[in-house]
């Protein structure tokens, strides 16, 4: 019964719990246990088949992600009238809508990042190695490459005279407004990653994951119909990254370094976020 | 097998209990159990670091709702010719989707209010006290003017001439067009938030709340979808708060009370047809 | 694990009964029960509160249906240029969502028919009783002229000039056009209906069920792209007649008859499909 | 408790387990068991009514799938100005949405494939017979021409002259360009297939599979936004030859063989993708 009541309680306040300030974390009654956090080196990682297969399923991830949006990118650039094309609606769509199917796709194989900012932050918070990140994000990257690469080889022309999907601070922006956009906007992902996949809520509502690559999905889709005018959204330095190499033009390659910065400042600030404030882990008794 | 069969009654009539009229009410045999009601003034809440992690998550989510709708709206004015942005259709999807995102977020946190309109709704309902909801409104609004701010941020001057996504009656609608629409549109979501969080339903239909964030994220895409051209749709008065005291220009104030009433009335009203028709709780023995 | 096997077989044959054909409906070893027909008369409905209750709640859905998705058809057609408004995939959006969010809804309420074809082909198919399928399309009707209605109070003259949401067929369509078009869409939509809530999927596939309100509105939403150049799409008699009776001009009332002939032709078809072949329960040994 | 953590490890990596590589594929505690790989020949089906009740199935489905979806396209393509009608976004959901409804609608009864690289990929995979597979793929051919007449029934002049929804590759791109978007626009599809019907991971994600009919129909959409412009977008053999059947003019013709070809490598590569990949199948002990 106790666990049919809480699934209710999405409309109220969740917590019965009163105690005093700061008290709530140190409690021991919980029905979750937090998974301890990841080693910086776990070396049997790297003998094993599971470890390569992740890394192979965020290449061909990210390749998918690279090549199903920019393409979409390229057809809408190509047109005079964007009434003719899917629009600007259906980019944020081809964005949002590839991390929606291809975190469900690959969730249970190395996780769904196909971002090196979700990497990142997940990182911070312990959920993954230090070589297990940094091979996640050099296959998200060479898959962004090889990605943008397959769609600049339906038009070569195309691709270099409308922009090849590149990150760039648009007209009228300042770096700073393309760096804020960046941070808020992979915050807004990072947080949703977090939220979908916290020990704590899976416990007490162990339905709601379910629907976890769902948000996530959405979530890039509304970053992006907000920020397409300012930076094009980046928000995933691996796709910022391939675009940028495969493009390969100095305007592009000027304001790169946003398209990290910015990721990987919200990332950290989401990873602070549900870490310190929602799950207040610094200050539980171990 | 019972259970079971439950699930399976969506398309017809689910209750076999034909007792006379008014008993329904009376019978002792349910499968949940209603929540008590919150009473006004809990005073242990306030030294509990989860009511006031409750009213951060408010704040931070109701942030992001304003920063990430209102920087569509922007995008869509800023452009002669709303063909090269993401459209009106993009609006309605920036709002509706991010309440989705934010209430699948914050929902085992606070509720996953965002909005003093749903707030006051279950208030009344007496789904959480006094204290709580009066400091959910504040959070809320603080997150709101935040979030409008920082859209500012991005450029004073189209921020001012393009209406500031502040929420006025159009041209040719009377400023009665415009309460309707806000009290009927109000009540559609909050009636979804109800439907979504109720006891009753969860404890037959286990599964039905899994998708709750959705339907009540869609309600607001819905609702966005038919008022825009009438008053640019508020119900949520954080929201147009926000934005007004943002945007501050005599005119958004001049109707500015229209977004409060009508929202509270909304919410007042889908609370009523909640608990009084569909639930008959005011008949129920205790 | 057998339970566990099942859910696995989307992509795949499901089913391994290999019995000569015929004989698998006569099996005796289901795990699950078909539940008996509803009687045509059922007294005791008479004097239940649910039975009333779920003809509120019918009229509410009905009414918040047509009052959302006229006003955005409203919205659509006063201005001159589609591109400023949510356009004709938003008027699809504004149907198929309403649909889904109020089946959510109300499907633990009255069964979340909204729809009096839907009823008809429940009805068929013995789901629920004479009496409550009348009850239902009346409560029905009158939900839907008083949405029509109150959209109609937001502006006369727009809406007397403006088509009034009411279903016509297209110039350079014939009647019979008009009626195949209503006939194959609202046997889509009762097709999904079907699909989504029946006994013997549910009880093999438990999760099923949870995402039904979903395909239902995305059926509504779907049948709206293909069919609004032929004839506005009606596929729910109630709805076309809130509007028809609202509107009141000649050359709606003209074509009437293809928005009631054309529904209940297409559910009827969908009910036969359903329960003859897919479920082959006419062979059934009793 | 196990099982729950499981749920969670979404944005994590998944697998604990770290063994050298190669013998992760060797260990016999798995929690689940891959079905047996069909045989090519299963004679007993062939007197089973179930068998014959998949095929009308996938018939029923693939004419609604063309009717709704070819509908569709003609709608927007009689307009002049895209902006009057759904549009080519809304060309899109019609696809995708189709056959998230139909997936959904279907899976019980026939597996859902509604698409005859989907049959094929599944077959290389061995979870269907041969003489289903190729049962499946006659009734989905049969189904789609009967889909697209009836569409073309609507107005011959206008199907005729507007290009009848049959895929070609459009000006500007090379032959070559069109079978390799089929290719990575069908292993996009059936990648998705399989991810979403695999055994290890609904073991492991008992509720992962609920969704799976909305990643599918995503995939559709999300390929169809970015290949539109490219061949129309086939990735589905039968769609593409109902629509050249029926349209019959020497262009669409001589590109037919692309529309075979390619879905049938794309399918393969999934397969194989998968099975030897992310499944390891080809190295396990049997």
């Amino acid at each position: 019964m106790e666990s049919k009541e809480e699934d209710v309680n999405l409309g109220a306040n969740k917590f019965s719990e009163r105690q005093p300030i700061g008290t709530a974390a140190q409690s021991q009654d919980k029905d979750y246990t937090e998974p301890p956090p990841e080693p910086l080196f776990v070396p049997s990682e790297l003998t094993s088949w599971s470890f390569y297969r992740a890394g192979i399923a965020e290449f061909i991830a990210t390749f998918l992600f690279l090549y199903v949006s920019i393409l979409t990118v390229m057809g809408v650039n190509k047109s005079d009238s964007k009434c003719s094309t899917v629009g600007i609606q259906g980019i944020a769509w081809a964005f949002g809508g590839m991390i929606f199917a291809l975190v469900y796709c690959t969730a249970g194989i190395s996780g769904g990042h196909i971002n090196p900012a979700v990497t990142f932050g997940l990182f911070l918070a312990r959920k993954l190695s230090l070589t297990r990140a940094l091979f996640y994000m050099v296959m998200q990257c060479l898959g962004a490459i090889c990605g943008a690469g397959v769609v600049k080889g339906f038009g070569k022309t195309l691709y270099q005279t409308k922009g090849g999907g590149a990150n760039v601070v648009a007209h009228g922006y300042t770096k700073g407004d393309g760096l804020g956009a960046e941070i808020v906007g992979t915050f807004v992902l990072v947080y949703t990653v977090f939220s979908a996949t916290d020990a704590k809520r899976s416990a007490r509502d162990s339905h709601v994951p379910i629907l976890a690559p769902l948000p996530i999905g959405f979530a890039v889709f509304l970053v992006h119909l907000a920020t397409i005018p300012i930076t094009g959204t980046g928000i995933n330095p691996a796709r910022s990254l391939g675009a940028a190499i495969i493009y390969n033009k100095d305007h592009a390659w000027d304001d790169h370094w946003i398209f990290w910065v910015g990721p990987f400042i919200g990332a950290a600030l989401a990873a602070l976020y549900h870490q310190v404030v929602i799950r207040a882990i610094p200050f539980k008794s171990k």
